[in-house]
């Protein structure tokens, strides 16, 4: 990606640290202030594409040239930029951590011009993957187990959000995605059934459906929705033996349109009926944690969900206040005091307590080199430059989410706003430092 | 972009398609079911990428291997996705029209298979750039003529959708955006100032607006709420002479935190009295629409305003309800009845008519072959998969959205939901149609 997918002032700025000389070690971290909307926890996710970017971080001639039409830019500047590349080192919580606002959860070290060029597009990653994890892991938690896809490709905003909202839904634990290219790009579980078009474009609807059974005999679920619900299934199960005999079998319906509940009641029944109880009931159409619970309370007999656009723009929560700050630079702690929006200085690190079930129980927020205190959540993943090997795959971090999601409190994973937050304690030391730091600054 | 980037029903659908030589013309709209939330128009955007992807789509070997390697797909398939190229037409609203819905703002008339496997990238990108040029639209009724600048690219959904961002809020009156991307991709003018890391990096504020001056010395904004807003303008009045005597002008200042209304009157004043009425207030900070409009009703003397996040994910409303249906196959008007979901059969045209003060007064949906009845909204732009040379430039669609802005009627310019909906007719013979195709379907 693009060296140039930033703020412009990134640039400016770096001119400016060049013309000083300033390029001392800085502390850059990334936290979230607070927990939007219904969340009460977030999930991290998008490490592995953030690290990636730092890893290939470079610019073309083509954007040399570009910022030196711009004017304002030294033939000093633009000559460090023809050589940049990212050499820092970053601490970061592994993917699919449960985590909490004023905790870090990915802290860059490097010569000040570099940290600070990243910032944009670091967050634009990690707070995009993060807040689908954390969509996705209510999603997953409202589910209960039974089979999710992402369908939501069509309304993510843009081709990235869509492989990233796949590659995060998955993390957090969904089945897979119905986005070809995120299968091949992250190796993620590919679905697909078929549209109404495919329906309407027949002379009948079973006739479609017969062409379908025919075109894909082992795992054909059939849309019966298209003109009533009912009368399709009834196509259905008069087909259903007819292609059986051919050695075809119809793995299953969709429902995506009116009251999905009574529709997969009916059509459950139906299909009991005819014998075909291995037949599976697929549900999509506007579905979200709450209809999902809300549907498998009622007993709705559904096999699985297709989430779509709630899920791929966490519609609720379309962002979270993610910030990444300067806290520390040239040996000396930094603090921002804007109002409503004064950060914690100093490089940190956050501990982790459990309680008797293992369950999460509180975490501390301290300084790096205090006394360990718990878990400690932030670990080495890239140094000068490079990324550790010990980095987790896709896979291992989606087990780590699960067994984050598995260790929450109760109350954590309601899907209202939990009457009491999640305790996080600031320590005494980062107090004291905030303190002096403030003293100190004019 | 790849041509895996679509749902995998598509490319299953495909091959019943080719499996039963279903490959004559179909016709597909595109079109947005309801209006969202307190919008009361729409404005169509992202046309131009849309055909770039209809031009370039293509599979590549590593893709078809990967669907080989999926099973399921025929070796005839495979071979004939080798070889697919998009060779159908397209007839759309020029960007930057304001539209409603019901209303097709694009039409696709190609093979059936060829129409069905674009849609859900084509969906991807026309319903991104259209929720946020639809953003754009009010903020710049809101801002009425003050500077806006595209602040979002960090908490934009990925790369994409910021770079879509900038493009759509250009396109709808933005003055320009902080993405550097976007101004060497799309000639879009690029704003910057600084971040409040700048300062804290320095060992006093003072000293980092001395060093941002001279690094930028033409057009510097300081920012000016790190630590307090109206000290730190004191240090910016006194800087302002010293600099002055080495050829270097303050452009302004930047308000980031807190009342900003009440600290743009505290600086403009302070500003005023130092004799520097030329220097810029510029504000930034969780701003949208209606918070621009009530800074201004209040007489905040504010020159320009940055918007970041709630333009960039459209976060009050981050999805609008675009579809792409099938419409017209093989000579035969189509039509889904999905309960709540059925759509218009038949290849339409959009009429509009205007009021005696050029103001848009009503539009009528129709089948396209219908006598014309005012200004038909639906243009060709490509043929024979190959756009046609009279598309419009970004700046002339630019002109165009700031003329369609110009003659809204005064209710939907409202940020509040119009007490009328725009009058939208649908034809009787349209009507007509529909009861046939119902009739005839089964």
């Amino acid at each position: 990606m693009t060296a140039l997918l930033t703020d412009l002032y990134q640039l400016t700025m770096l001119q400016a640290y060049l013309h000083r000389g300033m390029i001392e070690p800085a502390v850059f971290e990334l936290f979230v202030r607070k927990l939007p909307g219904e969340r009460n926890f977030l999930v991290a996710a998008g490490l592995e594409q953030a690290l990636e970017f730092l890893e290939t971080l470079g610019f073309t001639e083509r954007e040399i040239d570009w910022l030196e039409r711009q004017g304002g830019f030294s033939a000093d500047l633009l000559a460090q930029l023809r050589e940049f590349r990212f050499t820092g080192d970053v601490d970061a919580m592994p993917e699919g951590t449960v985590f909490f606002p004023d905790e870090p959860i990915l802290r860059v070290t490097a010569p000040l011009p570099q940290a600070q060029l990243v910032e944009s597009r670091l967050l634009n990653i990690v707070h995009l993957q993060t807040l689908i994890a954390s969509k996705a892991a209510r999603i997953v938690i409202a589910g209960s187990g039974h089979q999710l896809v992402d369908f939501g490709m069509r309304r993510a905003h843009g081709a990235e959000a869509a492989l990233f909202a796949s590659r995060a839904s998955w993390l957090a634990g969904f089945d897979g995605t119905a986005t070809a290219e995120a299968g091949l790009r992250y190796g993620i579980p590919v679905f697909g059934t078929m549209a109404h078009s495919f329906v309407q474009a027949h002379r009948s609807e079973r006739e479609a459906f017969e062409n379908f059974a025919r075109a894909r005999p082992k795992r054909a679920v059939m849309l019966v929705d298209t003109y009533d619900t009912e009368a399709a299934v009834t196509k259905v199960i008069e087909l259903y033996p007819l292609l059986a005999a051919d050695g075809i079998r119809i793995a299953g319906v969709r429902l995506d349109s009116g009251d999905l509940g009574a529709h997969a009641k009916a059509v459950r029944a139906m299909l009991d009926a005819a014998g075909l109880k291995e037949m599976i009931v697929f549900a999509s159409g506007n579905l979200d944690e709450h209809r999902i619970r809300r549907l498998l309370a009622d007993g709705a007999p559904i096999d699985g969900f297709g989430v779509g656009t709630a899920l791929d723009t966490s519609s609720d929560v379309p962002t979270i206040d993610a910030v990444y700050k300067l806290q520390w630079y040239a040996g000396v702690a930094r603090r921002k005091r804007s109002e409503g929006k004064a950060t914690w200085p100093g490089i940190k690190q956050v501990w982790r307590r459990h309680d008797e079930h293992g369950r999460i129980a509180g975490d501390r927020v301290g300084l790096a080199d205090e006394a360990p205190d718990g878990e400690p959540l932030l670990q080495p993943c890239m140094r000068a430059g490079r990324r550790l090997p010990t980095m987790p795959t896709l896979d291992e971090a989606r087990a780590h989410c699960r067994a984050q999601l598995a260790h929450l409190p109760e109350a954590l994973r309601a899907l209202e706003p939990a009457p009491v937050a999640y305790p996080v304690e600031i320590s005494g030391r980062l107090r004291e430092l905030a303190r002096e730091v403030d003293a100190a600054t004019s």
